[in-house]
């Protein structure tokens, strides 16, 4: 069983981000600019937001951080992003999920212009990754793109299946490894919470991603012996010998399943940092103009 | 085994959508209005927008037939494009594929106003579908959707298998199947040239949808008894016995896997004839307003 370290890899990649944006600055290229935007308290909006900042300023980024009071109103939030939409020193900008009820999500997301979505969460950038066109992935696919890639594994006739559906995670990710793509090539089974024998599902798996958002869904009984397996769930579980009173924990029981496995990403510290690389190689391929 | 009749469905469909519209038109509403654009001489090209013209004057909406030779530029096509969609009695307008070599097929799709893209071709159209919003369905997916919603077909928790990724058949059609709706919620496995053993995959089908444009590709062996078939395909094959030297026949073999199906659509007269009723469909909605 090999560990896919997210952490690491999403450190070299940055390393790398660093390398390439120090020399674009050398050669008096326009340094690459994130904006984020952030409404209300969340705590966990708040600890992703800070993230992604920090994460500009290590790869030599500018980043812009824009932050709102809960009660913004929908009218002004969408100001916000037209002026993001216009500002042409701006390649790139996100706003923070979830918002508050007030705010309708979806209309939010539809007024970024998309060739500044460097969440990928536009229907357009969507709708082009599905037709193999250049676009924005969405950052978790995309950072499993990139793990599936850098640990050199063999998509090509492998059955990928899918737990889960969301328009962020588990949709995207089987459209993308079902494209004839170098990583890619792949028989897509994509499963739910309406799967009948999800257990018998998840054991055809050669490359099995899970992202139902529940604790330890996937047991070892459910792997087939060398599987894939990558783990996207993150959620806490109350653990009173913890010091928070909680421990994080991915959709998958790590302890038993991954001595099954040819190769498993840990929670935390495999999917989740590559999520925040994702949206930092959206903004230099923004920057740079190579999608749009 | 039962019969899906799409010619006959698609009749239906068309005197439903012809009431509707007389309805409109007395009510003093807007005459659903369809252009299409016909570029060169392509004998199957001719034969298709021909029928979606006649289809258009059968329910009693306007069309508009524009038709420009094979050496038409692409700077002038996508001016007709781009006076489409300025056309403000048009409400919907298709431009027929394929298009001359000299021609970038995906440029045309990109210009023409996804508010108008009755086809459902343009990725934003995809994105919307993918995401659960209101859209222009793809017009075989949309016609496939129809076909299991009239003639009943649970699809809750089935599993669907589609031979063929394309992007305008296989791709969307396992998206749409996937999808948390009435028609949907299938775990879908989506199969192609490079999945390992096809046959064992669509043996697994209770849902089987055949989009590999091959011959006959689908035999008895690769059907599970009473499943579901839908067969996309629509090939020549030479046969000297016939009138025109040729037949035409689907991606399946029919006669030896209709006996094992709960359900099965015939090449003609399956999938085809609902293809340009999706047309219809969707500029209803066009000119109703409804999905923008």
């Amino acid at each position: 069983m090999k560990l896919i370290d997210g952490k690491l890899l999403a450190q070299t990649i940055k390393k790398e981000l660093a390398e390439e944006v120090a020399a674009i600055k050398v050669a008096g290229g326009k340094t690459p600019h994130l904006a984020a935007v952030l409404v209300g308290e969340d705590a966990a909006s708040q600890v992703y937001v800070r993230n992604k900042v920090r994460s500009c300023e290590q790869v030599g980024f500018t980043s812009t951080l824009i932050k709102k009071e809960a009660d913004v109103s929908e009218t002004a939030l969408l100001q916000i992003v037209k002026d993001l939409n216009g500002d042409a020193d701006i390649d790139g900008f996100i706003v923070q999920l979830p918002l508050p009820a007030h705010i309708e999500e979806e209309k939010i997301t539809l007024a970024i212009d998309p060739k500044k979505d460097v969440d990928g969460f536009h229907p357009i950038n969507l709708g082009r990754m599905a037709q193999g066109l250049p676009c924005y992935l969405p950052a978790t696919p995309f950072g499993i793109m990139c793990m599936l890639e850098r640990y050199q594994i063999e998509t090509n006739g492998k059955h990928a299946v899918v737990i889960g559906r969301s328009n962020i995670v588990g949709t995207p990710m089987s459209i993308l490894l079902s494209r004839k793509a170098k990583i890619g090539n792949c028989t897509v089974t994509l499963t739910h919470s309406r799967t009948k024998d999800l257990a018998a599902e998840a054991r055809r798996a050669d490359i099995l991603i899970v992202a139902i958002g529940r604790a330890e869904f996937v047991t070892a009984d459910m792997v087939k012996q060398g599987a894939v397996v990558v783990d996207v769930g993150m959620n806490r579980v109350d653990d009173p010998t913890a010091k928070r009173g909680y421990r994080l924990t991915g959709d998958v029981r790590f302890d038993e399943v991954a001595p099954k496995c040819s190769f498993i990403t840990p929670v935390p510290g495999g999917v989740g940092p590559m999520t925040v690389t994702s949206l930092l190689l959206n903004t230099l391929k923004a920057s740079k103009g190579v999608v749009y």
